[in-house]
């Protein structure tokens, strides 16, 4: 593959798969949604159907990494790293192209859910603009359609989540080569898509599941950049978590793939 | 193919589509129906089940195109369009034919369900025969079973939803052909239908994901011709947008594979 | 394939089949059961995955047809009827076999939900000894665990919703053939058992999805035999509906194939 | 295959296993966790997508086992035992590591849950010192993220279970090599990961389905060892009944095999 072919092949497939990943928490948070409080299994099929998609339709220019976590294990298992920049530049513009799809699909919803005043206790109920500001400020279900959070604030322990749960994936993806005509096939990429359904539903409790630096980086930018009224800060003392995470996660699959499975 | 072979299959694919498709619409919002309430986790497996039964039915006539912005894609990547006619009209027809088929397996309980008078607000409560024409002619759920309608309605904005959608659906069929042994196969047309799964998760929150002129157009004239009581009206000033933005996302498809994957 | 072995495959496989589509009902259904109240998803994919895992099973030895519309249909299709008897007799066996199963497996269960007194109205209220033998005389969940029931009866409009969804059941089934390499194969088995998951979502709102003679009339007659406690009666006035119906979507997709699809 | 390999491949795939599965228990249990009350359909989705992962990353090195019960069908279909000891060994290593990491990933989620106080009945409710301990003693939901626990407890009965649902899972595995390019395929793999949602979701509600002594004694070990305060205790007393069970079960479903499908 030439390093051309992997750049758009990356930048189209992590549009795709942030269009849809982001777009299934717009779906399930954003008032007025016809699938608004449709829950962790519609959230889950939907990020593992939206690898399903991404990487069905990049599959032949590019590979379908998709997520620099990938490139980085797929790199340590083979030792090139030569095509590394151009998968990671592809994937981080094509998160951030598809974080703004996300926007322009759901704005309607955007203004509807970001303007709407829900007046609590009854009509004698005031609140103060400092109450507004605070709670506007604080990272909420908008950033959550872009990027990640964890429930509890703890930097290691939730490293620690991002980590285990991303040397899952990408040890999957790499012995993916070990089961006869099942790497870059249909069947390869749907069992795949599984997986992350599956990590998802195991492991995403803690964190919400980035274990893709691309997929939390991109988005949180296209966040930090669109106008969009009471949308809040962009959270970015959490942001390094789920880069270091994911790619520690995926050099660690490359080491134990190499010391285990090669 | 022959064009009656086309004609044929896409009838029988599209029938089969619309009325499982339909059918979970119906299981969904029906009073009295075993399914009522089962949420939009059931609706959009229904479709993509849907999908995935009536593309391996007609698999082998037609090729199971079953939307004419697949048709209208595949044309713009192949330039041939001799045979987009046939398609068409057998799509619209066999759409007609499963919105009818509907409407026969669920004849009981769309009857239970629009002469069910509910009173609300205790005996003393009293509505209007006005307000009762008011809600009957409003767009309500018995014609959500056949057609989609925009939660937030907003032509430009559920426009641009739609196109966005269908152009992920159609280059995920089109880019098929760069999988190995996956093109017009069972694990192809699983595949697909797990992809419409993941844009109805994803992207059918704002307009009820029409994504296909023929799967909104055709029950949409069976709804205004059907003698059901209190069936309200059919909503006609949104009928352009379902079909207009599949099939300019079906196009753009088209023209993003010739540029990108060719 | 010897009439031993498909009498032998049938019953083994129409055993699986209701053990675990008739165990899901049992899940959802009873009292004390950590599935009680998963709802109607629970019950599609449960029913779905109980073909898959029997049709698997039985695949090598039958030909997995576990339902006596799918043997009607490929009869017609085929013209040969010669191991028709023995392929009826080992399915309605194995589904005598796969509801004693579940009887076995949910023993506790059954009785915790039998001898269960719910008292409604507080400490002050009373039930008749009429109301309890009324109640327990309608067919009610204990005999939903075994057979189905329409929601709305009426057996023009039931035997119609039954048909209809066996054709498609039937149709998707006898099509496999004209894809590739999907006949019998693992693909093939998965793909049908995922059409039978969209048939529950889509057409099992009225009736609950009989779809198979012998999934409703073996599981009755063990009803009918079982010493439950206050098990009530077996509905035997609907009992031919279930039988109809599907024999004659079976037949009819036979014969839809052979004009259409030969 | 060697010894080593077997081992190797069984630790790993088993630690993925019990990781993945008591995750998403811990994920639909926990206090705080974005998945908590996902409810039944996430728990057999996400055990099954469990063994998707698992076996698809271990099928090169031991063929996936990962489940003493499957290791002593095939033993007795096959007749050859040699290897069972490695395999037995790998299984429960595997496990524990599984149910560790399942502590490590969701760490601070435990904390949160184990040291919460519900006050409830409004400020003037008192809980005793006794019935504080006499909860925190019981078998309550922390253990059920390692282990399985009976709604009816009746060792019988819950053997009945456990042996019936064994039998069903492993007769599905020996029976893959009956089917034509499906055995140690990524198809096959995908089929028994939804067989096993299947059997979750049809046989689970008795018992919770261990139908795996690694994947219930290894956990259970880890439980009791782990210095988790307000943990409660370990069940010893159940211990054997998901351990036997399953061993009969395997056994069973390799005798069944070699009378009817050899």
């Amino acid at each position: 593959m030439s390093s051309s072919d992997i750049f758009l092949g990356e930048v189209i497939g992590t549009a795709v798969l942030i269009l849809l990943g982001g777009g299934v928490c717009a779906a399930v948070t954003l008032r007025r949604s016809k699938a608004m409080g449709a829950g962790w299994v519609a959230i889950t099929f939907g990020w593992g159907f939206a690898v399903l998609t991404a990487a069905y339709i990049s599959l032949g220019l590019s590979g379908a990494h998709l997520n620099p976590a990938v490139t980085v294990g797929i790199a340590v298992q083979s030792g090139e790293w030569a095509k590394v920049p151009a998968y990671f530049a592809g994937q981080l513009l094509g998160a951030m192209i598809g974080a703004a799809l996300v926007w322009v699909s759901y704005y309607g919803h955007f203004l509807a859910h970001l303007t709407h005043r829900e007046v609590v206790g009854g009509p004698g109920a005031q609140t103060t603009a400092a109450a507004d500001r605070r709670r506007s400020d604080a990272p909420g279900p908008v950033l959550g359609i872009f990027s990640t959070a964890p429930e509890i604030r703890n930097p290691v322990q939730n490293l620690a989540t991002e980590t285990i749960a991303t040397v899952v994936l990408v040890l999957a993806i790499l012995t993916q080569g070990l089961t006869e005509g099942l790497a870059l096939s249909g069947t390869g990429v749907l069992v795949t898509a599984l997986v992350v359904v599956g990590i998802g539903l195991s492991l995403g409790g803690p964190t919400g599941y980035a274990i893709n630096p691309a997929r939390d980086l991109g988005p949180r930018i296209v966040h930090a950049l669109l106008p969009l009224p009471n949308k809040g800060g962009s959270d970015w003392g959490y942001a390094w978590v789920p880069v270091v995470g994911p790619l520690l996660g995926g050099a660690l699959a490359g080491v134990l793939y190499r010391l285990a499975f090669a």
